[in-house]
């Protein structure tokens, strides 16, 4: 049986969290078992057999928990869920990075993590205030992708350049930015930093004095690009024209 | 006063709607205010004198109604909305197409509008069944960028294909596309539609025979990309290659 706290609606509090739903679980599953504690299922649910013998192979304790399931997503019908440790991760200093300055929104954030794991680009630096990176909306969002990620934290971008400055070309992603990103003339660049900013107001200013700032050119019939996809376009465009290192991978 | 069933909470089979919040109010006002039935204000809203002046200019009802404004936003404190009669729009000939073949998210539906009007792309063909074009969520999603477009709903994509198949290049999205999308090996084409399937199922295969199908380049590590960030990436490509017309803008 897990401890009652495992069975809880998730608070950010938490030492764990949850992924809910069936994919989200698989991924854990399969990417990060040392971090699954325990797997919640429906009996209605299709797919529990490969689901068990997954578990049993980690030895991860699984059980059938409707009522588990029901309190934690308290909307619609899940059918699988787990809980899982929340962990830290450490940037790869060899490989690209995607840095969001104060993220908000938990849909855009999990968004984000399953385009740069398409486009793969590994590691993401998060710079605080942001949005929860494990709140179940956002492991959700991101499809698991989360699992075969390396995303650390920031108290700021002064912490991350001190960090990771030196290592690369930085790129901030802003309406004033200093020339327009095009597919032919997208940077060279063997080590980079892709930066963007809040939803609401974009990166500041002062963000200008580093490296190359970029926009997306964009009609003036809009206010801005979606975070997400101002991120998708930055990643596709510099990951065909600079192909991230494969064996880096997690 | 308006019309009791004007105040009410919205329902799919309403013949009006909502923008909720002040952005996409602003946008209905500005860009097809003949559509706006009333405005609802709340006195705590800053720019209520920019908004009841727009009023003023276009005949339009405004007034304090912060109950309204709780009744309609049942979550978030909601500032600012307007009530407006539902349109239908016919595409233009002349110009590139998104057609979108049964998309079932309307936070997806959403994005995906703002970002063809981002890149200039103001026609949107939507396959049924789909996703509610004028429920709130999705406006509020498109940031109100639905009143900048012509989108046309058509039964099935043969009915689409009908009425505009012969104008145009064909270029479904799909995981099994016989070509893969590159910045430089973009189509050069003066007219097209970009297809792309539901989130979770994709293209039927039958789509292979329409056009030239393509496949954006992505990682094995993920299932698929987002819908909203595929169409993105698509429109993005398609529209720095050919470039849309400029003078047919809404």
């Amino acid at each position: 049986m897990p401890k009652p706290e495992l069975t809880k609606k998730y608070k950010k509090t938490f030492a764990h969290s949850y992924t809910l739903g069936p994919f989200p679980t698989f991924e854990l599953l399969r990417k990060a078992p040392n971090k699954a504690v325990c797997v919640y299922l429906h009996e209605r649910f299709n797919d529990r057999e490969k689901l068990e013998q997954l578990c049993a192979g980690h030895g991860v304790s699984c059980r059938y928990a409707p009522r588990v399931l029901e309190t934690l997503s308290s909307k619609s019908a899940c059918f699988a869920a787990a809980a899982f440790w929340k962990y830290s991760s450490s940037l790869s200093v060899k490989n690209p990075h995607i840095v969001l300055v104060n993220p908000s929104d938990m849909g855009n954030l999990g968004t984000i993590l399953r385009t740069a794991l398409s486009f793969g680009i590994h590691d993401i630096a998060l710079i605080e205030p942001c949005a929860d990176l494990f709140n179940p909306k956002t492991v959700r969002a991101s499809m698991g992708a989360l699992f075969s990620l390396r995303v650390e934290l920031f108290e700021s971008f002064s912490a991350y350049l001190r960090a990771f400055g030196h290592s690369r070309d930085i790129f901030p992603f802003m309406l004033e930015g200093a020339a327009v990103l095009s597919p032919e003339g997208c940077p060279v660049s063997d080590k980079y930093a892709l930066v963007f900013g809040n939803e609401a107001t974009g990166l500041p200013p002062e963000f200008l004095q580093y490296g190359k700032s970029l926009l997306i050119a964009q009609s003036n019939e809009v206010d801005s690009l979606n975070l997400s996809i101002s991120v998708a376009i930055g990643a596709y465009i510099f990951t065909q024209k600079n192909v991230p290192l494969k064996e880096d991978a997690l």
